[in-house]
């Protein structure tokens, strides 16, 4: 019986989205939004900077050594490991903890790597054609529509960094999930829908 | 409707008994073994040439010529493309021919992009860890068991050199596939269930 589903997602798949209904559908926890705000309590970082840096590297060695200089010693008390690997262990922490207690889904984050050892997860990734992510980038997250594409390939490389940088694995290489769907062939419903099956 | 679903996978994962089984509960046409016989009847040549040079790319040069001296003239008619094109585009043309006739299943052979453009195509990629890979591949295919993780490595990098020569794309990105399954995760029958499932 699995009763973790980590959800990897290029961006603007709907990923995000079908972890948020397939938690509804299974009555297991949601954590997204969710995360951050434990892991903004638990570090005294604000809720915006984790949301980027949890899960993405800008690449700007400046913006880093910045951060590190106006953060490290105030959040961590002294330790002097860079802020954003700080960030990454505290995050770690919190993930193994959450998939201790109880039944839950996690999206992003590097979840799948964090809890590969576990035999109760579900390793999912949702891709998606270009013209839909672009759409729903567009609809519904807001995006400006002039560049969308760029931007979605710039967020999909920075997750990519980000996570070979933690994980030493490739983001999005088949052999790190257990299922990959493209939510373009099945829809945001369809694939809730395959997902929850697999689950009960 | 999907009514065509085209089967990738890599060497031991079962994918070519979940794509057997899937047509037999779909009651679609299966294509394997039966795509081989077809194109060894239209071309002359031997079933163990096709099932061999029509997924793999050897990477020896020598082999190659010496193989296009003996048959190309023969066979072809005199055609002095490259044996293992012309044995690709023959394969492609009797593809795209079974497509638009029947319900089926095709297992490998670069199916998945001769058929990109069709609409009514599912396809899947069947993934499975090395430790059940080499297991099946010495327990059902008999392979000898000294270094069958070797052997699966070499027949998966020349499946996917022949993927990328043919079709200047990865083998095993995710970008191609509709769905990617780990059959170590569900199992051959819990892939056939979910397989069904998503064509019915």
């Amino acid at each position: 019986m699995k009763r973790i589903i980590t959800i990897s997602r290029e961006c603007g798949s709907g990923g995000r989205t079908i972890g948020r209904k397939l938690a509804e559908r299974l009555g297991f926890s949601f954590y997204d939004k969710e995360l951050i705000d434990r892991v903004s309590k638990e570090s005294g970082l604000a809720k915006e900077f984790i949301e980027e840096q949890g899960e993405h590297i800008t690449g700007s060695l400046l913006f880093n050594i910045a951060t590190n200089m106006n953060y490290a010693t105030q959040v961590f008390g002294g330790n002097m490991l860079p802020l954003q690997d700080q960030l990454y262990v505290l995050q770690s922490d919190i993930i193994k903890e959450i998939a201790e207690k109880e039944p839950c889904v996690i999206v992003g984050r590097c979840a799948d790597y964090i809890l590969a050892d576990r035999k109760d997860c579900l390793h999912v990734f949702i891709r998606a054609e270009m013209e839909d992510k672009s759409k729903r980038a567009v609809e519904e997250y807001h995006f400006a529509p002039d560049n969308v594409e760029k931007v979605l390939r710039k967020r999909d490389k920075a997750r990519a960094n980000h996570y070979k940088y933690y994980t030493e694995q490739e983001w999005g290489e088949i052999k790190n999930y257990d299922i990959v769907l493209n939510s373009s062939a099945f829809g945001i419903d369809g694939c809730v829908e395959i997902l929850a099956a697999l689950v009960k």
